[in-house]
């Protein structure tokens, strides 16, 4: 039998599915497992997108263009000029979600060896795109203890080599939910101008911001165009996770070239997401303005519920909706699972006979140094405040008993 | 400004879209050309996955499992039953039409550096893949003389060095339309166990088998079960090639695996394509013969036709539907580009105001050495009768004018 590669090997599991199976075991047994582990958001799709689907009038579902429908492109361009971005719609190429966005992006950007400094805790699927492209990751540290906010310039010069081609940053922050200020961009902008590196920006959770103040984008800091690569994706936006519909905006010509050399590769991204896509971006500011709503109301109840639980500590996140908090454990990871494994919670007025528990996503995974974060978990807010609540509950019992085991 | 990446620089242009601008210009013209140069088919998508979209009625488009819908890989696996092979619906992880499939094969068989043969002329995204993956490529030729029939044992034997890890084949081929005898599938098993090698099949024209023997699959090769990974799509199948669903099947843990965890990293395929793709597969058996009925006629009569142009040859494909012809000219690619912008077909009874011609794929893209098939081109039969026609009247007048300027 002929052996797998090492980069399959290596490849770094999902940390977020990692305990999959012991809650799959709890909920056979009829536990009500409250998910706090995924940002898959609970919200509904727009009912605008949703009708697109019912009509749908083409007789051959065919390849779209690689780079996307340019119905779709000229759409996209329309919202960022509402969120004050002033892009070309041939600047914007559709992606199969965020995710392929970024894998090209890494594949345009750098050879196989190449650096790219990320901040650690960082999304975990970095981590993997990095072993897909070949990329050799450097980290510098954001800490709970700031808030997570962004390391200082020196900790950045430090990682920087002659290897270096990139730095990636995700704003607003998964997993930590942090918003970098005016002031963290530009000492950014400053590093990534000095050594001439690409920034590559996650912005997906663009929309999810609860300090009142602007966002600013990686596309709107000056002198910078061509170093700036966004990865952007609809599906956080509008609930629409399923429809993979992401995008790569860039004014560097150069790297649009080699995007769309490996987009054609791949032929074309999904049709059927281009048309809900393209019907969720206008008419939709409702349904926008009701989910930032529920969104915030849930951050203000979920952190300050979390705080009260002794000795948990969780930063006040001012955007997406993740937070890392430190737990009263040694070692996360094994707590999570014995929440799932070994914990039933039993509220008096509970509905729920066989009791409920919480899946959370031990941190570790979510650093490239797993010593690091041991006792941090990755929390989404993404359901109900009911729920949300009980799952508190459920976690301020838990954690109760298993430090009087 | 930084540098792309070399991969991105050196990444090759898809020889299928090379012409595009050209016909661009002559469609601005008001000229009618006819596309012989890609395989979008023109047949409809079976109303039954039409009809499935419109009742969709989930309230939130989220994601679903990496590995696709258990519905799905349930559904594949009688699709696999239906047509001879043994399968677990485990054994099926769906993708991103089957060009992911593609690139997490390789990514999970190949480290960067191993080497991978595939036949000449080939599918010109194969070697998009591998450049993404890292892969070397050495190729063996099939010969038109021979018409397209696979290599000789030695021919692989001579490839073969201690850096080889598989074998890739597309089987009935695209570009060729040649369909590999259960002689030479059996040639390749031993070849693929002597040296315990990968051997990657691209199935995706399974169904389009026109010489009336049964289909080989390479998952009924026996003894090299483990050694085997198919790659699959519904794309051609169903004429939904805009879905993007595919899939890989192995029966190799190890390779499923490894391909889990790149499909993990990505979150996830098309939610709505799926929905699509498991409406298509049942009760869809009268769809699939009128499709068939209709590329058959069509392969008949355009192979007949096409070799009726003085100097013009072409094998008989029996898969698929294209074919890889021989013109009288030195450099097809001259000639393909000089149809588009040159030439002008009036025919007596043309409704065409502005003159007929015909887009072709110049077949050197198609090789690793684009020396090789520098006067053949490749042409796919995805029109109906009447305009196979046309084009071929109009390319029998352009060879006819090309040569006596």
């Amino acid at each position: 039998m002929p052996e797998i590669s090492r980069r399959g090997e290596s490849m770094p599991a999902s940390p977020i599915r990692k305990l999959v199976p012991y809650a799959d075991a709890a909920k056979a047994e009829g536990v009500k497992v409250y998910h706090l582990n995924i940002g898959q958001p609970d919200l509904p799709t727009p009912q605008k997108a949703l009708d697109a689907l019912k009509k749908i009038d083409r007789k051959t579902l065919e390849y779209s263009p690689s780079q996307g429908l340019k119905s779709l492109q000229v759409k996209f361009r329309k919202y960022y000029t509402r969120v004050g971005i002033n892009i070309h719609s041939d600047e914007i190429l559709v992606t199969s979600g965020g995710s392929e966005a970024l894998l090209f992006t890494m594949l345009s950007c750098f050879d196989p060896g190449d650096e790219i400094i990320m901040v650690d805790p960082g999304y975990a699927n970095y981590l993997g795109f990095a072993k897909m492209a070949g990329l050799s990751v450097k980290s510098v540290v954001s800490r709970i203890e700031d808030g997570f906010a962004l390391p200082e310039a020196h900790e950045f010069e430090e990682a920087i080599t002659p290897k270096t081609k990139g730095i990636l940053i995700c704003n607003p922050n998964n997993p930590t939910g942090y918003l970098y200020s005016v002031e963290e961009m530009q000492r950014l902008r400053d590093i990534v101008q000095r050594h001439d590196l690409f920034l590559i920006c996650d912005e997906v959770y663009r929309e999810f911001v609860y300090n009142g103040e602007p966002y600013l984008s990686a596309l709107s800091l000056a002198g910078i165009g061509k170093n700036v690569v966004v990865v952007d994706s609809v599906s956080k936006r509008y609930s629409e996770c399923g429809i993979r519909i992401g995008m790569i905006v860039t004014r560097n010509e150069q790297v649009r070239k080699a995007v769309l050399k490996f987009s054609q590769a791949r032929l074309s991204p999904p049709l059927l997401g281009q048309i809900v896509a393209e019907a969720s971006i206008e008419g939709t500011e409702e349904y926008s303005r009701e989910c930032f709503e529920e969104y915030k109301a849930r951050r203000d109840f979920f952190i300050e519920r979390l705080n009260r639980i002794p000795g948990v500590y969780s930063p006040k996140p001012e955007g997406a909706f993740y937070t890392v908090a430190s737990l009263p454990v040694d070692d996360a990871e094994e707590f999570c699972k014995w929440c799932l494994t070994s914990f039933r919670y039993h509220a008096p007025d509970s509905p729920y006979t066989y009791g409920e528990t919480v899946m959370m996503a031990p941190a570790a995974g979510f650093y490239t140094d797993p010593e690091m974060g041991r006792n941090q978990v990755r929390m989404a807010y993404v359901l109900k405040i009911e729920d949300l609540s009980r799952a508190l509950d459920a976690l301020e019992e838990a954690l109760k008993q298993y430090n009087s085991r």
